[in-house]
C-alpha cells in the first residue's frame, strides 16, 4: 500500500496521555485534557445545551437571567500565605459569576471530610468562608457534609456552587468578541501558583508571595458601568493561567488573540520563582484576577475604571482580537517576534485550587 | 464538697464521640452528630439566615422564587443494584428541590476524580447523570472536574447543586406544620440501604434488593395539585432514614410526633435483611421517598394523588402530628405500646449516598 493512502480514520494522537484508558492528573488540570474530557466525554453523555463546556451557566426564570456555576476545591496544602480553601472556594463562585455579569445571591458549600481530620481545622476553614462570603455580600444559604473513612480522601475537599443575578440589559460572553476589541488583565499574574508551590515545596523565594484570592464582582460592576456592552467577555485566569483564559475564549468566539508580551504586569518575584522553576507565569493560576475583552473605542474608560478600584489598581491593556489565526493566540515578544502561545496538554501544578 | 455542689456547667457528656476534637464517620451520617456540627460549626461560621441547615434554600428574585441545594456524594460501591452514584446524585438534588415544592429547571456537577479511576468507568457514570436528568426533565447546565493524585481520594466524587422554581403561590416547609396533621409516606422504606449493604457485603437476601432511587418532582407536583397548601411539608427520607426525617421536621416546627409503625410499609425483605444486620428499617436511607405532613382534611385526597402515580403506588398514612413532646418522635407499636424514637447518633451504615 503507497504511503498516500494512510486512512485518516485510523490515525491515533501520538502522545501517550491522549490513549490512557485511565484518569490522568491532566483531566483537571483546566487545559487541553479538560477540554478533551468534556467535549468527548461530559457533553455526549449530558447532552443538553452544551453549557457544562463553561464556567456558568444561564438560566432563564420569570423576571430575568439567573448564572449558576459550580467549583470544587482540592487545594494542597489547605492554607497558604493569604489565605486557604475556604476563601478560595468562595472567591471562586464569586469570580465565576462575575464573568457572566453576575451579582451572587447564593453559595452552597458541599464538604468531603476525611475521618480524623481535625475539628479545628474545619472551623477556621469555615469561618473563613463565611468571612469571605460577607466580604463578598453574599450568604451561604445551604450546605451537606460527607464523612469518609481514613483513606478515602486527602483531609477537607470543599464545592461551592453559585447562583447570581444577571443584571437587565447585562450581556457578557464569548460570542460578543470582536476582532478589533482590546484585551485587558485587571493586575498581576501569577501570585495565587507561586504562593502555593512555595510552601508545598517550601521553598523560599526571598519575598514572601500571597495568593491575589479575592472577590471581582466589584470589579466587575465597576467596568460594567463604565464600558456598558462594551464589555464583550470576561474570564478568570485560574488553571491555565492568562494563556487558557484567552485560547479559551479564542476558540469559543472563532477569533485570534495577540497578547503583548511585554505589557502583561508580571511581578518580578513571580518572574524569577518562575525562571527557577520552569513554569511559565502567563500559565500560573491566578485566583483574584480578570481578563475583559473590550470593543477599542471604549478600553480606556474600562481600563480607567479598573485602576479607581483596589482590585484593578494594576491593570493594562495586554493585547487585542484579530480576525487571523482564529482559535489560536499569539505574543508579540519584547523583541517584535511572534511566538504561538499554547495552553498546556494537561496541568502544570497539580491540585492548584 | 457535698455532691450536690457539682456544678452543671463542667458537666461534659458522657458519649466519646461528642468529645472528639476530629471529624468521625457519624459527622456525616445525617442523625445527631451532623446536626452538632451544622449548628455549633457551620452556622456560627457562616453567619446569615440559617438556611444551612435546610435541604434547599429559598432565595427571592425578580419574578419569584428559586430553590437552591447542593449535595455530595461518596457512595461505595459506586454500582449497585438498581443504579449507580449518577442517578443517585441527581433524583437526590432533584428530590431536595421537590422538597420545598420546586420544579428544577438546572443542575450542577462537579467530580473529584483519582488519577488512575477508568474512563469508562467515569463515562458510564456521566452517561447515567445524563438519562437521569433527562428522565427528571431538567438539563446538567455546568460543571467542574479535579483530580486528585492515588490515594487522595476513593475513586470518584461527584457534587450536585440544584436550581429549581418554586410556582407562584406553594408555601412548603416545617413552619407550616400544625399538630393534627396527618404523616404521609410515598411507599416502600429501606430499599436502598439493603441494596447497598447487599454488594457491599456480598451479602445475598434471598430476593435481589435494588435501591429506589428516582426523582419525585412530578409525585410532588400530583400531591400540590390535589392538595395544594394543604401539603404542609416535605421531607425525602435519605441518610437516617424516617426517623430522622420526622424528627428533622419534629424540631423545626415545634411540634411532636406519632408514628403508626404498624402502617409503615416496609418490604419482608427489607425487615428481614434489617433483622439479621441488626439494623433498624426506619433508620435506613432511601432515595426515591418521599415523606409528606399534610393538613388532616385534605390527607385522603392527597394519598390518593400519590397513588395514582407509579412512584407513590404503596403510599400510606403512617402518623401524625401532636401537641405533645414538642420536637420527639414515639412510635405506636403492633401491641398499642408507644416509644420514644430516636436518631442515630451518628449513621448505621458509612457512604450510602
Amino acid at each position: 500500500m503507497p504511503d498516500s493512502a494512510v486512512d485518516p480514520g485510523q490515525w491515533t494522537c501520538p502522545l501517550p496521555l491522549r490513549e490512557t484508558t485511565r484518569i490522568v492528573l491532566g483531566h483537571g488540570g483546566g487545559g487541553v485534557l479538560s477540554e478533551e474530557l468534556i467535549e468527548n466525554l461530559f457533553l455526549p453523555a449530558f447532552g443538553g445545551p452544551g453549557g457544562a463546556a463553561r464556567d456558568s451557566a444561564l438560566l432563564e426564570v420569570p423576571g430575568g437571567r439567573i448564572a449558576v456555576t459550580t467549583d470544587s476545591y482540592v487545594v494542597q496544602p489547605l492554607f497558604f500565605p493569604g489565605g486557604n480553601i475556604g476563601d478560595l472556594a468562595v472567591n471562586g463562585t464569586v469570580n465565576d459569576l462575575a464573568c457572566s455579569g453576575a451579582l451572587p445571591i447564593g453559595l452552597t458549600a458541599g464538604f468531603i471530610l476525611e475521618e480524623g481530620l481535625e475539628l479545628e481545622v474545619l472551623g477556621r476553614v469555615a469561618q473563613t468562608m463565611g468571612a469571605a462570603a460577607r466580604c463578598a455580600g453574599v450568604d451561604i444559604v445551604t450546605g451537606d457534609t460527607k464523612v469518609v473513612g481514613r483513606g478515602g480522601a486527602d483531609q477537607l475537599f470543599v464545592n461551592t456552587a453559585g447562583v447570581g443575578l444577571v443584571p437587565p440589559g447585562v450581556h457578557v460572553g464569548p460570542e460578543r468578541v470582536r476582532p478589533g476589541d482590546n484585551i485587558l488583565v485587571s493586575g498581576n499574574l501569577g501570585l495565587h501558583g507561586v504562593a502555593i508551590l512555595s510552601v508545598r515545596e517550601g521553598i523560599d523565594f526571598g519575598t514572601a508571595v500571597t495568593t491575589d484570592s479575592a472577590p471581582l464582582h466589584g470589579l466587575v460592576a465597576a467596568m460594567l458601568a463604565a464600558g456598558g456592552n462594551s464589555v464583550h467577555a470576561l474570564r478568570d485566569p485560574t488553571r491555565g493561567g492568562l494563556v487558557a483564559a484567552v485560547v479559551e475564549i479564542a476558540r469559543a468566539a472563532g477569533v485570534g488573540v495577540e497578547l503583548d508580551e511585554g505589557a502583561i504586569p508580571v511581578p518580578d518575584t513571580v518572574a524569577s520563582a518562575c525562571s527557577f522553576l520552569g513554569l511559565d507565569p502567563l500559565q500560573v493560576a491566578n485566583e483574584g484576577k480578570m481578563v475583559a475583552f473590550v470593543a477599542a473605542e471604549d478600553s480606556e474608560a474600562v481600563l480607567a475604571a479598573m485602576r479607581a478600584t483596589p482590585e484593578g489598581a494594576e491593570a493594562a491593556v495586554i493585547g487585542r482580537v484579530l480576525a487571523d489565526h482564529p482559535g489560536m493566540a499569539v505574543g508579540r515578544t519584547r523583541f517584535g517576534t511572534t511566538r504561538v502561545v499554547e495552553r498546556e496538554l494537561g496541568e502544570q501544578l497539580p491540585r492548584i485550587c
